[in-house]
């Protein structure tokens, strides 16, 4: 019996979690849940899985959680916490095994670290963890001994890919792209583009901040320096393909022009049912992928000129240090403000680019550094988001 | 370095391996080739690659082959000797690590198993050999600890595919097939099809009878036995996809519901290669599989009505014992006898089914049982193929 902690349980991520958990309850405990706003759907999860720790964001909506589960016996009320501690608790709770780390944005840097450095395995949905501090965050795992699996579609499928193969045999990885909303977009319809156009993903149902970082690819650049930091790959060894199906998850290709592939259903509960049970692969519910779906799969070559936050986050991962870690943080003030209507879409790249030209790049040698970055680059975005909504505006 | 023997030096595969070879003279010593009736090709490699051991198919030949090899010191001269002794000498010469098998038809047959009981490396392209007798190579592999690696592009796939799996947790071997020339025609224009048109392989460049084997799909079929030997999957879990393009070289599907493929340019070298060095990759000289060969791929369900052979090698698959022996034996008849244009190509099912009719089928216990089967099918079918050719005469 594997005993789960999951942070962002109310997340799309979470609850696909909880829905494999659903099928091999045999198998899993839910110990920890750790949610943002979603008090409601907290509540639910609480009720149906008792689990022994609850994080909620806000100190405030303790006492409101605590209120909906009044219908439990007391002796059975999880403890409840808040906040980012409230989260490090959730991540570090005794006898957890398997943390699913799948909050949103910079918030989960601080608890996956904590559960790496405890030597649990952590299933990473998480994406700017990685982007904001791969070497601490490698550094903790290869000390303790801690897996970092990937729950990501694209790294998830790298992962299967590699399963029997010799790193230093892999000549290069190669992302797939579902290209976004604006696959086929002039740079024209882009710039005028609306909050509901970029949120229209063609193929995956996933949080708004991740749909939009999928229509500027900021998404796929993010993933780059994610696959770096998890398979050790430089920049130049690792390619995007945009392939609108999203069929082919990803692929490696091998020194010997062998390509390896692995495809799938656009359902990630195969990727994190992947992660939990690795190196085991369960049966799955899901329905098998037909011969009529892998028909017509096409792959193209990304435009780094209509997406410039792809080109921007190999920039990144070229310059290292705590230079990803400024871009992230940006690119989150930049998507928060696109959302509030406060920028235009194509404002994303260029509060991004100006952020980066100005952050004063640091080797990313402790947490402090990494937030600090996170930190300077968040005030130089808003900085930069104001001044552009007051010209909108 | 590794000394290899190559059983069908002169014919594609065999040719293809030479020149993995000359790009890896450093790992590869040539010990024995054994040809058939290209005696000029043969003399020309032998000068090139001065093996120890040369076999020829015929007894007459040995002469004819002396002669154009006088220009060499007469110390250097290769023992020379013939037919299917000959074969078996080459590969059970003393101090072969790895021997080649890549013969066509059932002449294989004998000089593989002998190369599998000494333990040797067997890189097999010749599908014949397992298809007769999967069970008796199976085992002496089993007992010798012979590693059998597959150079048949489909099955070389799947073994990549394989490497990081565990078998139990595959739940389907997906085999691909170009669907050959007749992929688009009516069974109308099948029946009158010239050798010529049969010949017409749209992706492949290979021998003849194999060229015809794809465009029955007998080729296939055999191949879905090959791998059910080579992989321990009974029929059911061995489907077959027309995917025309030949980009995707085969899949497996697991149990959770992942597809793994594995995916190349159309090209042996590749998959000789990893037969050569696994478990290692090499560089290869082959040029990358570029994006735009990756797009539109398609892929279809066989249709077994106008591809009656594939349908014949499952059966004769469940049937086991000697019936895939006696099908294969039937099928060469019937290959040689409508390259000879003695029977029409549909002739050619008709012709392997008559023969599995009427087959006395026997387990496949030992090798005299799968030489009877073998010659007690060919007689059967070359009496119907002479039949049917007086009516078509």
């Amino acid at each position: 019996m594997k005993h789960i902690s999951i942070l962002g349980s109310t997340g799309s991520i979470g609850q696909s979690t909880l829905s494999v958990i659903d099928s091999h309850r045999e198998r899993f405990l839910v110990s920890a849940l750790a949610a943002g706003r979603d008090i409601d759907g907290l509540a639910r999860q609480v009720i149906k899985y008792r689990p022994r720790l609850v994080s909620v964001a806000h100190e405030a909506d303790i006492v409101v959680l605590r209120k909906k589960l009044e219908s439990l016996d007391p002796d059975s009320l999880p403890e409840i916490v808040s906040g980012e501690a409230g989260l490090v608790a959730a991540a570090s709770l005794d006898g957890v095994d398997l943390v699913v780390s799948a909050t949103v944005g910079a918030v989960g840097f601080l608890p996956t670290y904590k559960a790496l450095s405890l030597g649990r395995r952590v299933c990473l949905a998480n994406k700017e963890t990685l982007v904001m501090a791969g070497e601490l965050m490698t550094r903790a795992a290869r000390e303790s001994g801690a897996e970092l699996l990937p729950v990501d579609s694209e790294h998830n499928a790298l992962h299967q890919c590699m399963r029997g193969e010799q790193i230093s045999e892999v000549k290069r990885l190669i992302l797939t792209a579902s290209g976004g909303p604006f696959r086929t977009s002039t740079i024209e319809q882009m710039r005028a583009a609306s909050v509901e156009e970029a949120l229209a993903h063609p193929t995956w149902q996933m949080g708004s901040k991740i749909t939009i970082d999928s229509a500027t690819l900021m998404n796929k650049g993010l993933e780059v320096i994610e696959a770096g930091w998890l398979f050790g790959f430089a920049a130049d060894r690792i390619s995007v393909a945009v392939h609108p199906q999203s069929i082919v998850h990803s692929m490696i290709e091998m020194v010997d022009g062998s390509i390896i592939a692995q495809l799938g259903v656009t359902d990630m509960r195969l990727m994190i049912q992947y992660a939990l049970t690795y190196p085991e692969r369960l049966p799955s519910e899901l329905p098998p992928l037909g011969f009529e779906k892998l028909s017509k799969l096409e792959f193209f070559e990304p435009d780094f000129e209509r997406f410039p936050c792809l080109r921007l986050a190999y920039e990144a991962m070229r310059e290292g240090g705590t230079m990803p870690a400024a871009m992230s943080a940006a690119n989150e003030v930049a998507v928060a403000s696109f959302l509030q209507r406060r920028i235009s879409f194509m404002d994303i790249p260029a509060v991004i680019e100006a952020t980066m030209f100005s952050h004063d790049k640091h080797p990313c040698s402790s947490i402090e550094a990494v937030l600090e970055a996170d930190r300077s680059a968040r005030f130089a975005a808003e900085t930069l988001v104001a001044g552009r909504a007051s010209v909108v505006g």
